[in-house]
């Protein structure tokens, strides 16, 4: 029996991607979009964020959290799983098929994410440091590396291991944020992967919540 | 019905870390003695990683894999989790507890590990540059304000949420690999919560098992 209320996630007040969907409450988004799942939306300041209160739902203050019903998650991979566990369209029913999804979810996470991270972090902490220029290539080439083999396995296909899954869900999201570096251009199958995703409805829908959030963030007040 | 023969995962034929179980597999090793199942284990060399039939099994090229019948996995935090999903001991039963036992795992490998394995890359590929001494501190910090988060929310407890689980396996696991940096005394309560990890029996047969492997590849041939 599906709870009374529906769930409650946690997003920015004032997202620091202006509206480009890069945020990790887009991945749950997404995933509720893709479920056909209602949810409502709490939005928290950088300040609360860090807050004891925030920090209750999330030991790490940042978002997206969810809360349903007496349970609260944290970790866009975890309440992305969650909702895949209790509703149909994100998971293979098949358990071996499934288990293989779930491995994209972490390979997405886990192995293509952290170069991509660490961009961001060198773009965002050390772009005034002696050695941006540097060692901007060298962060560049890692991820390069990720993605040629991720373009290799994809080759031709539609998406990483038969139908759509929350595997493909997470790949997708985590590779969006390379879309400012250019880099995803290189490979042109990972290029039209991501466009894939994008152009599902669930993703519009989730697209276009989220900025909405951010241009409201953004009219004059009164 | 179990499968009949033993799961197979992948290990490195020498471990580039000497034997000091902070490869991947040793999650993997870590989990099937926690939950009492035999495995079998195929070592691969550097090149062999590299390769095609290995890249059939991950199409990083990284060790661990795991093939059980039909089904090939990869990803530490995907077989990890498939251990923990078909036998008992590493994730709880009630639903609400075990999704959040879950989020700990996705914590452990998205939020603590990155800025991990960033001070693996820094000192492997970056400790003849010119600015290895002032990034390092910048690199050690973004990993203290993590662990300064997950020690505050350990606090005195055991375990991170309730009884061990899959989601401290992967917390212990990931956080061993600070050892050397010394970072991990920083926090009492840390370096008490990996060391209550490390005595657990399981983790010392798995430990075992894959420092056996590192001593034979070192042993003199013939």
């Amino acid at each position: 029996m599906p709870p009374s209320l529906p769930p409650v996630i946690t997003a920015f007040e004032q997202s620091p991607d202006r509206g480009r969907g890069l945020a990790r409450d887009m991945r749950v988004r997404w995933a509720l979009e893709e479920a056909d799942q209602p949810y409502e939306v709490r939005l928290v300041s950088f300040d609360a964020m860090k807050g004891p209160a925030h920090r209750a739902l999330h030991p790490f203050g940042q978002i997206p959290t969810y809360e349903e019903g007496p349970l609260t998650l944290f970790e866009s991979g975890a309440i992305v799983f969650h909702i895949a566990q209790r509703h149909a369209g994100l998971l293979p029913e098949e358990a071996n098929t499934r288990a293989r999804a779930i491995s994209w979810m972490f390979a997405a996470l886990n192995t293509v994410e952290p170069p991509i991270l660490d961009l961001q972090t060198i773009k965002f902490l050390e772009r005034d440091k002696s050695w941006y220029e540097e060692r901007l290539p060298m962060v560049e080439n890692r991820i390069r590396d990720r993605l040629g083999e991720l373009s290799d396995h994809l080759g031709n296909a539609e998406w990483l291991d038969g139908a759509f899954s929350a595997g493909d869900l997470m790949m997708v999201a985590v590779l969006i944020r390379l879309r400012a570096s250019g880099l995803l251009n290189e490979y042109p199958n990972l290029a039209a992967y991501v466009a894939r995703g994008e152009a599902r409805p669930a993703y519009q829908r989730a697209f276009a919540a989220q900025l909405a959030v951010f241009v409201a963030s953004q009219a004059p007040a009164g």
